[in-house]
């Protein structure tokens, strides 16, 4: 691949320059969080903050120039305002810099003349530098295993999932919502303008990532169709690709393009795209978080037989619902079944021994692990779903953390014995302590390889479009759709 | 009204007994739940736990029998076994008990003869001994002004909305989450199997009940139809009705069932008698509080034109998408209002001053006050959605409570001088602290009238649904659904 050296070097600079930063300033800024950034995520390489004022920042001296810095500079992250960049850029040939990312925003997405000139300009210069560009207009990269970040509080960790996204503040705050719900990356880029590395060339090289598993995207829009669409077909070809496309209404088009300046293309001709190449498609970021959770954690279920445990018999009519909308079966269990669910559970205590089965204040019990396992070995449903809802309890505003763990041990405990696949849906958050609590519960979860929403619908939605995954490639073995009626379901199956 | 005396009892009943309390236990039981409820939502008429052995529980005598209760008796919460019913019902009848209220669950939801008799019988007794039943198998009331509760969390403050829901677990959340979204309710009931008093007599209680302007239900199914038709054509005539209901597909109905014992009735019928009463129908509870807060904070717009004030273009560009496609319009600012913008921010700052407007880092100073106030000014759009995004900040996983508070201060202060409708989307919650962040926010916004969701789709869900409620009764003074090419866009337009 044409880049794949250049962009190995993007991921893994040795040094890195930060260019615009002030020692006399009473706030932090941009350039100074960039380095903050570096520090924490524990970058090794050199750290050389650019001003020609010189001076020291955060206990590291601060150069004129790039081209005074004594080290080499691989990378340069470039903070100073839009006009001075065309002498940057011939400092960064002259030093050997391999490639400059840019948060300085003022080119083509203004939408002036001028910018787009200036764009041009900076693009010519650095190809003939042979230095490449990230941006403009962007954040640029996360690479947590080189130690490189634009946000300080980044985990160092890194992990199977890539994003590329065309908005800086998107990647910010998604990659922040993906780290608190259990993901974790190998590369995030925010690439703004795209005006030299762009989505096309980056899902190139992440298709062969080794590092990158699964690579998710926030595309606003492309200016080489075709190379895109090769790409696309190439990378979803690979591994799963699921991209949030921008820009999708009329309106929505044209604040892209003050955004990123590119256009945003037809809605119908990126559907076509998307479902052709075998891409998911999402609507916003929070949905884009529970697919990775999916395919992060969830082993692909033989079928769409929900198997539900719950607490409360509204909560188990709204999931229910719910979770059939998006085409799951909730079988009702035949008579062997709740039979043995008769034997270990109080059948007194106003509990439903149905699909869901509704353990009522049984639900705080050790029964817990019982039903959960009684329910994992009947081989009529393909997974099951644990609903674990905080505000239900009379007594407690939000269920103490202690009580959530200890119901979530039982749960996990048949699971860890029997390996039927199970999500758990940690809900009704109202609290900043109950979001904390859903948060220990999930990672509870995630270490044993049980995948965790926060509502019901995000679960339903997300395992849907996992299956449907699967179902389209062909690579489950055995989709099942049977209706309620469906005679076999009190039948043992094999292979669950 | 036939039972209005009776139900006003029942939101305001004189003195409370609970049966089925325990003063030998370690642990807190649902009786003393009740209890506690009553103390902390400050009852102040008196309360009489029973149980045969007497005792003392939380500082109160315990009675061993309703009878014996020195006091008269309104109200009763029973917490006792099923098969005990019966003699309790007939205890009371002897008292002048007005009503009992039935946690007690193993009625005609267990799907047995025994449970439908039992439910016959106690009804039977119920009806000749002149007591109202509320249940079985429910957590009963929440009316404030009288102190009367079921959980001891729930605030003593009223407010206007009456919530009725036929699952326990339901109102327990729903409650819970309500309050947290800002929502203060007249009454709320859980009323379980409906026995006795149902959805419809609750419902044509509450039509002309002068302390709900407000009504929102969760309803799994009706035992008479026509009954309940005609109740909801009432209600809704009278004042906004807003319902969830449960069990709309065929395992659904099944969990209902075994829930409440009621039929679920089919969902085609379902959504032609909410549509004609001139209901709003919502599938999810948290859509419900997202219409509720609508009803009472927003001022109904003159149309859908949005103007949008945002920051990060990612953000501006996923919002605009979101609204337009719940059929927003967001038309193109014309070049006087531009214009004016312009004078307003330092536009070298990436910033674009297109709807939405993204202010990028002048977000963070007191411009956001003249933008605001700017666009307010112009009666090209009928209503603005301010956008507030916990975590895009780079150099914060969590914006600091002060920064937004004083954000929104600038926001707020604009629309007290217009009074323009106005929503404020706080979104991007990563953290327990960002919730509480969010909550404050909220609380700011909604003492000065301006409704809060913490989601953009959320709110354009929700708006768009209250705009369609006032198109269908034809109370928008004009509906505007310009397309973004209307001309007419930039020329001034009065009213607003």
């Amino acid at each position: 691949m044409a880049g794949k050296a250049e962009l190995d070097l993007v991921f893994n600079p040795r040094s890195v320059a930060i260019v615009g930063v002030s020692s006399n300033r009473d706030y932090e800024d941009i350039a100074e969080t960039y380095i903050r950034a570096l520090i924490q995520c524990g970058f090794s390489g050199g750290i050389y903050p650019i001003n020609p004022k010189g001076g020291e920042i955060r206990g590291l001296k601060i150069y004129p120039s790039v081209k005074d810095v004594p080290d080499s500079v691989d990378y340069v992250i470039c903070c100073i305002p839009a006009a001075s960049v065309p002498r940057l850029i011939k400092d960064c040939a002259a030093k050997g810099v391999k490639a400059v990312q840019f948060f300085t925003s003022g080119f083509s997405e203004i939408g002036t003349e001028e910018g787009k000139k200036l764009e041009a300009e900076i693009c010519d210069l650095a190809r003939r530098g042979g230095v490449r560009l990230i941006g403009p207009n962007c954040m640029g990269v996360y690479s947590p295993k080189a130690g490189v970040s634009y946000a300080p509080d980044y985990p160092k960790e890194s992990g199977p999932v890539a994003f590329i996204c065309q908005s800086g503040g998107n990647a910010i705050y998604f990659t922040r919502y993906a780290v608190q719900r259990g993901i974790r990356f190998s590369k995030v880029v925010s690439f703004g303008n795209a005006a030299d590395i762009n989505e096309s060339e980056l899902l190139e090289y992440l298709a062969a990532d080794p590092e990158t598993e699964i690579i998710a995207a926030y595309i606003e829009g492309v200016k080489d169709g075709r190379r895109f669409g090769q790409a696309l077909k190439m990378a979803a070809a690979a591994k799963p690709v699921i991209i949030m496309k921008g820009g999708c209404t009329e309106a929505g088009a044209r604040a892209v393009a003050s955004h990123t300046g590119v256009l945003a293309g037809s809605a119908r001709i990126w559907d076509g795209l998307l479902r052709q190449a075998g891409v998911i498609s999402v609507s916003n970021l929070e949905e884009l978080a529970d697919i990775l959770v999916t395919f992060l954690y969830l082993p692909v279920p033989s079928g769409w037989r929900l198997g539900c445990i719950d607490v409360g018999g509204g909560a188990a009519v709204v999931a229910t619902d719910r979770y059939v909308s998006c085409g799951f079966v909730l079988p009702p269990l035949p008579p062997e079944v709740r039979q043995k669910l008769r034997q270990l559970v109080n059948t007194d205590a106003g509990i439903s021994l149905n699909n869901p089965v509704d353990l009522a204040a049984q639900f705080y019990t050790p029964a817990v692990y019982s039903v959960v396992k009684t329910l994992a070995d009947y081989s009529g449903v393909d997974m099951l779903i644990f609903h674990l809802p905080l505000a239900i309890m009379p007594p407690f505003p939000s269920f103490p953390e202690e009580y959530a763990t200890a119901i979530l041990d039982n749960a996990i405990r048949a699971y860890k014995e029997t390996l039927k696949p199970m999500a758990v849906v940690i809900d009704q958050i109202t609290t900043g302590g109950s979001l904390e609590t859903a948060i220990t519960c999930q990672q509870k979860c995630h270490r044993e390889g049980i995948p965790t929403y926060f509502s019901i619908d995000s679960a339903a939605k997300a395992i849907a479009r996992f299956l449907h995954y699967y179902e389209n490639r062909n690579d489950l073995t055995r989709v099942c759709h049977p209706t309620i009626e469906d005679k076999s379901a009190g039948q043992s199956r094999e292979g669950s």
